[in-house]
């Protein structure tokens, strides 16, 4: 299995895979098919098993999926068998709403840091963080190894934290601020950006 | 050109070349190709012609695209050329940052109410907003006529409010809470879930 050559469209999709798997584990359903997966989803049950094989042989036919099987492939191709440590930059409402978000647990993902520039939060506690000064952000990052990061900060301030993440050693970085990043090769950045999913609705409608 | 012959897959990557078109507007950039677009926003040229030219010819070769006119054409099919009234419903840190949020305008949706069931919250003022009774949803949606509402209660409660904001007209949900939500046949939902994001960004990560 060669990651380079699975194309990120279909890794896009193993994500939202792997929280539909979750939800009915959750439930105490151990098996389940491409068709009721694809019906929890709204992704065809054709498109899922097509993308699931190009990570070998899972489904058998007839019998379906084992949930906790696949959920286990799932978090080591995603690399979430384990946990990531997180910083969250900037202290607006979105970095409050992220400090406090529960539904980062058992996902491979943990905050540990939480950082602002404003000298009148800094120092604050929320959601059981005391937020540390921007400042400390590259020795930071450096000192715990964080390598991923999501920057909540305005968006006239967005580039330049975001090169002094990369700087530090951070390679995976989710945008909050509307605008785009230049990032160098070899670190990710996605985008969280509620008007595209809306406008993505609004075609649909009258 | 039939609406329900277009791949979902491609609807979606037009909000994503719309904001991309926007930014080289408002730098007073006239016009783009195909390459210089991909390299914005992580698509290749190929995909971005072929997208764009399921709806009509666009491009002229050697010139690429018009950025006027292919905004024009995007607003248009995604229906954003109006504005759409949107309601949010869950007052916690998430409704908060949205209601703050500025990167609604001339994108084509404008917040015009909020709402909480917290006797504490209710009456209390948000980035502008009065937060209304949420037992006053249902008649201040059909009232209004709203279509489209961004759900921000915690998960236990988000079923409940989206059925009640279906029953009262709104075709279009995005919603912010960790559970998927059963919508009959003619309603849109789309998630926000950072988890799924950073996901997708570990699988590159050693």
């Amino acid at each position: 299995m060669n990651p380079e050559k699975i194309p990120d469209i279909i890794i896009g999709r193993l994500p939202v895979y792997l929280r539909a798997l979750q939800r009915l584990s959750e439930k105490g359903i151990l098996n389940t098919s491409s068709q009721e997966l694809g019906e929890l989803i709204g992704i065809s049950a054709a498109q899922i098993r097509k993308d699931i094989s190009q990570f070998g042989e899972f489904g058998k036919q007839g019998t379906g999926y084992s949930i906790p099987f696949l959920i286990e492939r799932l978090r080591d191709i995603l690399k979430v068998d384990r946990v990531w440590e997180v910083v969250i930059v900037g202290m607006g409402d979105m970095g409050h709403a992220l400090a406090r978000y529960n539904g980062f647990a058992n996902r491979g993902f943990n905050v540990s840091m939480v950082f602002d520039n404003d000298p009148q939060k800094i120092g604050q506690k929320v959601g059981g963080f005391e937020i540390l000064n921007a400042g400390l952000l590259s020795e930071k990052i450096k000192q715990n190894k964080i390598k991923v990061a999501m920057l909540t900060v305005p968006a006239p301030a967005a580039q330049e934290v975001a090169d002094q993440l990369v700087k530090a050693g951070v390679k995976a970085v989710l945008n909050y601020a509307p605008i785009s990043l230049n990032v160098p090769n070899g670190v990710w950045v996605q985008y969280i950006d509620p008007v595209t999913h809306l406008q993505r609705m609004t075609y649909y409608l009258d």
